[in-house]
C-alpha cells in the first residue's frame, strides 16, 4: 500500500548528523527506514542477526549498528557503530523529525467546507487540517477531525467524534464513531525519571471496504506502517499498537488487542477480548477463540484458544 | 420496554419483493421480526428447530425458513424456502430498511436550544436530531450528540461528549463522558473481499435509574433490541454488543464485555474485564468473577470464575 | 501531591448532621478524609480493625464508627456508632458535598482563548471551566474540555477529545486523543430498585513527565485520591479506577485494568490486557505479565504471569 510522510523533515547532511564519522560522500538525508526498503541517500538500522540477509542487500547509504554485527554490512555503507541501536535510532530521528516524538495536536484545522471537498458531506464542526483529501460521496460525521496531509477514499462512511492523522484510508471504509486512528505509539525507552520518546514516523494504512466499529485506536506505525488489510472488520474498542499488520477478510471480535509489530494473516478470526502479544506471525486462516492469550506464531489453519494459547483439542481437553 | 423504528422504511408489498412466490394476499410489508414477536402483516424468519414452537404459534403473514424446518409453520402462512435464512434476510432488510446497515451519521443536527426542549440543560456544541424527546431536568453535556428520534425520560445526566442514536432512554439515566450507545453492531455476513453488512434496526433500551460509566459502547439490536434493565450499572470501558439483554440491579465492573444475544438476570455481578460469550442465558443472582471468560449457559445463584468460567470452589481447588 | 477541594461544600456544624448526638464542641466541618490524614474539624470513620492504630492516633474531631471498633478511639474524638460506616458515610458526604454523587457536565465553559491563558496554545473548540489554571507552554487540542478548577502545569501536550475534571496534572505530561480523567469511580451502596451513589470528592493527581496514551479512563478518588506517579507511562484504553495509586517510572501496556484502591509501586511494569484486583498492594519493580488476573498481593522485585497471577516460573512450568 501507499504510503507517505506526514511529518517535517529537516534538510540534514549526513555529516550534519555524524560530523565526526568516516563518510565517504556527504549526502542529504531522504529517509530512515528499514534495511530492506531503504534506498541510496537513506539512514537504516541493524540490530539483530536475524536481519543479515537484508543486511548484506541493503541499499541504504549509512547505517546504525553494533560492533557484532556491522560485518555483514555492504562496504559501500557508511556506519556508525554504537551499543544501543534503539538509543541511538530514537536520537537521530528525532534530529531528522522534530515533532514525531509527541502527538502533538493539530493547530491548522478549520470547520469543512463542502466547496473545498466537492460532493462530502459533511456533519457540524467537523475539523479539518492542511492538504486532506477526501473521494467523492464519503460522509463524515460531526465533531470529527482530520488532521493535516490525510487521505480518505470515495464512498467512506466516517462517524462522529473521530480523530484521525497520519493515516491513508481506502474506498468504501467505514469507521464508527469515535475511532482514535494514527496516533503515536506506546514506544519509548526507559529512562528513569524521564523516559526517552520513540519518534513516530510510520503512517497507518487502510485498505478498501474495511469497517471500524467504535472506540476502536490503531496506533501509527514507529518506523514502518501499521496496516489494516482489505474487508478486514474490526469490532469495538479494539487495539490495534504500532507496526501491527492484518491481513485481508479478518474478523476481529470487540476488546480484541494486538501488541506491537506483530503480523497477522488473512482470513483470521480472533473472538472477543483475545490478546495477541507483539512481534508474532500469525498465519492465514487461523481461528483465536475469545478471551484467548497468543504468545507464540501460529501456523496457517491453525485453532486455538487459551492462556496461553494452545491448538482448540488440547484447550478442550485440559477443561473438560 | 417500550420500542420504536428509528430507520425510513420502504412502503413495499410482499410480492415486490417476492414477485415469483406463491402468495395468497399480497400485503403491505408492515415489519421484520421474531417468530413470537411478528403480527398480521410482518416477514418473519425461521433458522433453527429450537424455534420450532414460535413457529407453530407465529401469527407472521410470511416467512422466510429452509426445506427441512418449513413443514412446522402454520399453513396459512406464505413462506419462501433458501438455504441460507440470514442471508436471504439481510437482502429483505436491506430492501426494506436501505440504511440500516451502515451507521450513516445523522446530518441533520442543530446547536441545542433551550427554548425547544423546556427545562432540558445544555453545555456547549450539544448536537440535537429531529424528533428527539429530552424530559424535564435533564443535563446534556457539551460536545454530546443526540441523533434523530431518540428519546430520554426526566432528571436524566448525560456527560460530554457522547454519542446516542437509536436508542430510547428511562428516567433518572446517569451516563458519564464519551459513551457511545446505539450504533449498528458487529453484525455481517462473511464474503471473501466484501462482506455483506446485515441491517441492524433494533434499538438501544435503557430502563430507568441506569447508570453507565465513561467510554461504554452499547451496540442497537439488529432484529431485536439491546437492553439495560432498571437500576443496573455499567463501570468503565465496558462493551454490550447487540441483541444483549440485561436485567436489572445488575452490577458489572470496568472492560467487561458480552457478545451478541447473551441474556443476563437480574442482580448479576461481573468482575472487572470479564467476558461473556455470545447466545448465552445467564441466571438471576449470578455472580462472575473478575478476568472470567464465560462460555456456556448459568443457573441462578451461581457463583462462577477462570476461563473458562467454572463454579467457585471448583476454579479456588485447581489453583490452590 | 498537593490536592484540592473541586466540589461546592455546604457550611454546615456537626449538629446540623447529628442533632442527637453527644457533642463536647459543636464545629464548622472542615473536611471529610481519612482516620490519618484527618485534621481539627474533620469527620473521619472507622469500620475495620486494620486502621486500629491510625484510629488510636488520629487527628479528627468526630468519627462514625461501628460498636466493636468504638472503644480503639481516643475519648476526646466525638462518634456516631452505626451497623454500617459506609452507608452513613456517604449520607454525610452527600449532605456535605451534594454534587459530588453524580457526574454533573460543567454548564460554566466557554471557548477558550489565549488573552486569558497566556503562551497557552489552543486547537479549535476547546471548552473551559472557571478558576481553570494552565502553565506555559502548554497545547490543548480541539474539542478537548477542561472542567472548572484544574490545574495543568507547564510544557505539556493535551490531544483532541479529552475531558478532564477534578485534576490537578504536573509538567510536561502529555495526554494523547480522548482520554477521560477525573470522572467519578464506580462506587455506590447496592439497594435493590435504586443504588445509593457514593459521592465522589477525591481529585486525579498526575505527576511530571507522565505520558497517558489514547482512550484511557482514570476515575478521581472517593474520599482519598487517584494517583499517577512521576515518569509512568499508559499505553491506549487503559482503565485506573477511583483512589488507585501508581508509582513512578512504571510501564503499562494497552487495556490494562486497576480496580479500586490498589496501590501500585515504582519501576512496575504491566503486559497488556492485565488486570489488577481492587484493594492491593503491589511493590516496587514487579513485572506482571500480558492477560495476567493479579488476585494477591505482591512484594517487590517478583515477576508474576497468569490467571490468576503466580511466579512466572510456575507459570511456565504449568503450561510447557
Amino acid at each position: 500500500m501507499r504510503s507517505k510522510n506526514f511529518f517535517l523533515k529537516k534538510k540534514l547532511k549526513i555529516k550534519d548528523l555524524y560530523p565526526k564519522a568516516k563518510i565517504k560522500k556527504n549526502f542529504l538525508v531522504d529517509n530512515i527506514t528499514s534495511l530492506e526498503e531503504a534506498k541510496l541517500n537513506d539512514i537504516s538500522f541493524f540490530d539483530k542477526i536475524d536481519y543479515k540477509n537484508f543486511a548484506e542487500n541493503t541499499k541504504a547509504s549509512f547505517c546504525i549498528t553494533t560492533k557484532g554485527l556491522e560485518k555483514f554490512l555492504p562496504k559501500e555503507v557508511d556506519r556508525v557503530v554504537v551499543n544501543n541501536v534503539l538509543f541511538e535510532l530514537s536520537l537521530i530521528l528525532k534530529k531528522l523529525y522534530p515533532s514525531a516524538d509527541v502527538d502533538f495536536p493539530d493547530l491548522s484545522l478549520n470547520l469543512a467546507k463542502t466547496k473545498n471537498l466537492k460532493s462530502v458531506k459533511f456533519g457540524n464542526n467537523v475539523l479539518i487540517g492542511k492538504s486532506v483529501k477526501i473521494g467523492k460521496n464519503t460522509i463524515i460525521g460531526s465533531n470529527t477531525i482530520i488532521e493535516s496531509k490525510v487521505e480518505i477514499g470515495e464512498n467512506c462512511v466516517i462517524g462522529s467524534g473521530c480523530i484521525i492523522k497520519s493515516s491513508i484510508i481506502g474506498n468504501r471504509v467505514m469507521i464508527q464513531d469515535n475511532c482514535k486512528i494514527g496516533q503515536k505509539g506506546f514506544g519509548f525507552i526507559p529512562v528513569k525519571n524521564k523516559n526517552m520518546k520513540f519518534p513516530h514516523i510510520g503512517n497507518v494504512l487502510i485498505a478498501d471496504d474495511v469497517e471500524i466499529a467504535s472506540g476502536c485506536t490503531i496506533d501509527r506505525g514507529s518506523i514502518n506502517h501499521t496496516i489494516i488489510g482489505k474487508n478486514t472488520y474490526l469490532d469495538n474498542q479494539v487495539h490495534v499498537a504500532h507496526n501491527v499488520k492484518i491481513g485481508s477478510n479478518c474478523m476481529i471480535a470487540g476488546q480484541v488487542g494486538f501488541a506491537g509489530s506483530t503480523t497477522i494473516g488473512s482470513n483470521v478470526s480472533i473472538g472477543g477480548q483475545a490478546g495477541v502479544s507483539g512481534h508474532l506471525k500469525i498465519g492465514n486462516n487461523v481461528k483465536i477463540g475469545g478471551g484467548s492469550g497468543v504468545v507464540k506464531n501460529i501456523e496457517d489453519n491453525q485453532i486455538v484458544m487459551g492462556y496461553p494459547a494452545v491448538p482448540l483439542k488440547e484447550f478442550l481437553k485440559k477443561n473438560k
